[in-house]
């Protein structure tokens, strides 16, 4: 079977790997649809992110679908040509984090195309691929690049769970890539009230607009327009920061009213803070970090109908032409999530 | 003008009563749509509930909207001719709760008709009516009556917030009159990703399931259907329970999962509680009394199309045919909310 | 070894049963004290509670503390001759709420003398025990009493966790039996600002008193005590219901302030609740259970001195006049806490 | 009456001011004693704090006990000579943070001594004083020293509300400063297992055991003795910050478990933030500022003997040696907190 493999920064390519046979407990796959995700493309473009530096070829990808092809011994409920959800997480359900309900924490890790341990965990940009049946969601109904959603949608689920009662809140979405599009579809599934969104292209924000932000604002040529909600200590509730730039985490912070909830999804590495203004409203940063239960929860929600991710999916292309998509998705004004179809 | 007043039990009588001039901070308006609520129909049926009893005329209603006729000094932000919703709810701003930031629980509290202080508070089916600015919020977009649902919106968003989070949960709403399936409206929006609904009647369950409820059981014609949601201590994150009565409570306990959170929304006194299982399943019955700030969220979610009360409008009558109204509205084989029109 | 077997109501025997090895992962123990429960209580008295009955003879208790003997293959950090208090609860660590970290819901718990499976779980009221190094805490510095204290300790503290912050709060406790004077110890530990307690038993509020209950009422002789709190909706913040008995949490819950917190520790079966004042009040009844990680927090609270349970130790007694510390315990004009000395 | 009023930077004055009557509602004081707080040592040595600073001559003080001399009209429940601590806290009671129950968010606070608002807020530090009786709590029982202790004690007691529950949780506090050793009392009366405690300074650190603190470590001294408590992703619950410094927050979020708390209570300006950690491990930052209700629950639990404040007084000096006060409370090797002591 054929892998998307990366080396080296700008060094992607497609590789043989040899087939694998589900066993106990696991399922035989046959890949239908991956997109590609922020971190793949820090591998694509940079060979890694901060302190993660790739030491060894490693298979790409965490956000795929897959039909079932053979059900391993004790495997139950699956049919073979059923679409699945697969989630990269794979926690170990023995260590103390696992034990305290904390699954996305625990300390044996092995989450697909991470070059954080080494050897680094292969990723599931493959033709076949051999899968926990607890990793896969029934995903009837969807298509199959919804189903490559469950994924990053899972992690705007998970911070939206961190966030608390959502409902009637009013929520400041920073930064419209994937993560902060799917973040203003997490907030509005979730009861959100009113929802402002900001970025500097807008392509993106147009986006927004069309999966429910009530406001869109374009802070390149409309740069004081946040500045309104600062007054009387601020109007959001909760901001989702997806920038990961700390200019845009305080000017989001400004607008935050006494005791609103900022969660940080971009991430770039150490960020100034302006402490003062978090003590003084008694601002909370919670992190959030990957999810759980919110994957198949989230495919059950796109099942019913409850969130609709297609309008991100920008970009569909063949196995064969992968590194388009990874120079697509790195075009803020024409692509938000590029996938690849697999089969 | 013309009011409703309830005199004693089955005797409501259509009276004149002087019309009244807003002061300071005060609105004049004109009466749109009222609708008949339950605590209304307990006074008109009984003439009061438990120990709170009629002792005098009493103008009834709370679930209102108008039409703005004039500014009292110092008002600003309204039109005449504009829709407004007005919340019954008027806390003293002044005592230890409302300075708690709760103002339902306000010591001085004069919700729109009740008889429980006495003098009684006259309520608010008149043709027209005082009230102060901060009571009324602006509905402009939405039908009279899709206003005058603002009020037991609010009291299901109330009760959504109390239970936290809902993203993702399970919910059973034991009971579909009004407030039932308000609820499941209230959990959806709110992000709940499974909804079972409950009752004896098909006409109320049809609604139910026409407003999301992703499944109706009637417990009368299918009596061990829920049973089978208690297997490996239960299914549902969150009850609703509507009914007011022991058996429903038990049941839905039953079938509620550790750490579940029971919304008991249904009044009928003392109730007998299976408190080895609370107990044993750390369940939580969280009390939930009212609203104050739901319900401009309420309001201001139907504005923006997210929820949608219209399905449960099923009767519309005019005043001079009021007490059809209170006939109609205790028939749960046809009447979701019986609404009266006032201009 | 000789072990404390209840083969029926007021059938408690010493009988011989065979010595046991630790395998890996266990360690074998010396008993040394035991405390008498409640529940050891109703199977004495009673044959059982509610629908739990004994249907073959049980080994008894499950407030223990021991001194290592001989340790299991791969068992290492202790030390024969060392006292631990030995916990009672053996959760799975493999089915879906003890990986949710509820392992106190776990559905193959093996708690220490419960008649509640059959083959019932049998007690660790026996002169040599295998227990696993999970459950065993070190109590060096402890008295072997006050280490089998450990136990109904973490009951009150698992329930004053389940409470929230209690920094501040004001204290309730119906009902000054053990767990009512060890609630009364845990809330003050947590930071409770003023604890009331009442009794029928002027012995027990004098205990109460004297681990630092502020005020103690005798609810027999001052019955109109506790009303004086019920003024403006309330006074308490939280309340420890520990009687069972229906009067006594009507009681409590008509002197709890709006959004205040009642714990049911007390078990009698289904119990009437005044519904309209939590919902009124909006008050919650969080159910709790057991405990687990709150074990070992509470030896730990115990060696630093920072909770003093000795005074609750009122009857010591040797193994072979085990039955008189069965009926001591059912005295509360004489008894707090009745042990039995193993060794 | 003389009054302590800083010009500039190091020009600190005793001046004559007038003397005031109370007013309806009022109590007119005689101040006791005066503690010196790390914002005064601000106005003292650099004439405000980054964007705070003294535009017109202001009286210093918000730590502050009195005597009762004279009752305004319709004041009730104080007898002059009692000791009161006196709030520095005066929140509108009617803005919108008012009625959200979040005094110390108000809008129009009137906080003593404090440059941000221009004319400043006059302080407390002046013989004769005329204060709200809703700002005066009673304190007998207590020294006029401890009195004044109610401000920063309320301070931590805030925080440690804002941690959540307490009971059972490792604590590190990093900064032995009055509010890290405030912090330890705090958090120990909360109910923490586990309190580690770092400062650069012996003396401060020797404070820091003596109120509770089972280990302290001296960073300069020992500057790799923290790092063992990262392992397994860390240790403990609950960070108090109060360096205000970057690297000890970096150090301490290092040492935090998954899901832990930070505080952070030491202010330094911005400060950078690795956020990856935070992300990673879900820390949450709660921004906690002053406090309200805390204020007269401090009090309570000083004179309940439940939090004892005396091992931190380690200076008093009379009025006209007022400045030696503000030297002496700069200097870590010696003083921890410096009282003024003005009749």
């Amino acid at each position: 079977m054929r892998a998307i493999v990366i080396h080296a920064a700008r060094d992607l390519r497609i590789e043989d790997r040899p087939d694998e046979s589900p066993g106990p407990g696991q399922i035989g796959l046959r890949l239908a649809t991956g997109g590609v995700c922020g971190s793949d493309l820090h591998y694509y473009n940079h060979g890694g992110f901060g302190a993660v530096r790739l030491r060894e070829p490693m298979i790409l990808g965490h956000e795929v679908s897959a039909y079932v092809e053979t059900l391993g011994p004790g495997v139950t409920g699956f049919t073979p040509g059923q679409l699945v959800a697969v989630s990269p997480s794979r926690p170990c359900g023995g260590c103390k984090f696992c034990l305290e309900g904390l699954p996305n924490q625990c300390l044996n890790m092995r989450f697909y195309g991470s070059a954080m341990p080494f050897p680094h965990i292969q990723g599931a940009f493959r033709e076949s691929l051999v899968a926990d049946a607890s990793q896969c969601v029934d995903a009837t109904g969807l298509t199959a690049g919804e189903a490559a959603m469950a994924e990053p949608l899972a992690v705007t689920l998970h911070a939206t769970t961190r966030a608390g009662g959502m409902l009637g809140k009013r929520v400041l979405v920073t930064g419209c890539g994937p993560i902060g599009v799917l973040s203003i579809l997490a907030a509005r599934r979730a009861g959100a009230a009113e929802i402002v969104a900001t970025d500097l292209s807008d392509f993106t924000l147009g986006l927004a607009a069309k999966v429910g932000a009530d406001r869109v604002i374009n802070t390149g040529t409309d740069p004081d327009a946040l500045a309104a909600y600062s007054a009387d200590k601020g109007y959001f509730d909760v901001l989702y920061e997806c920038t990961g730039v700390a200019a845009a985490l305080a000017g989001g912070i400004a607008a935050l009213r006494p005791r609103g909830v900022i969660l940080q999804l971009g991430l770039g590495g150490d960020m100034s803070l302006p402490m003062m203004a978090i003590t003084a409203k008694e601002l909370e940063l919670r992190g959030s970090f990957r999810f759980h239960p919110e994957f198949a929860v989230g495919v059950g929600l796109m099942q019913r109908g409850l969130i609709d991710v297609r309008p991100l999916i920008t970009q569909t292309v063949p196995l064969d032409q992968a590194e388009s998509a990874f120079r697509l998705a790195s075009d803020r004004s024409q692509a938000m999530k590029a996938q690849i179809v697999f089969s």
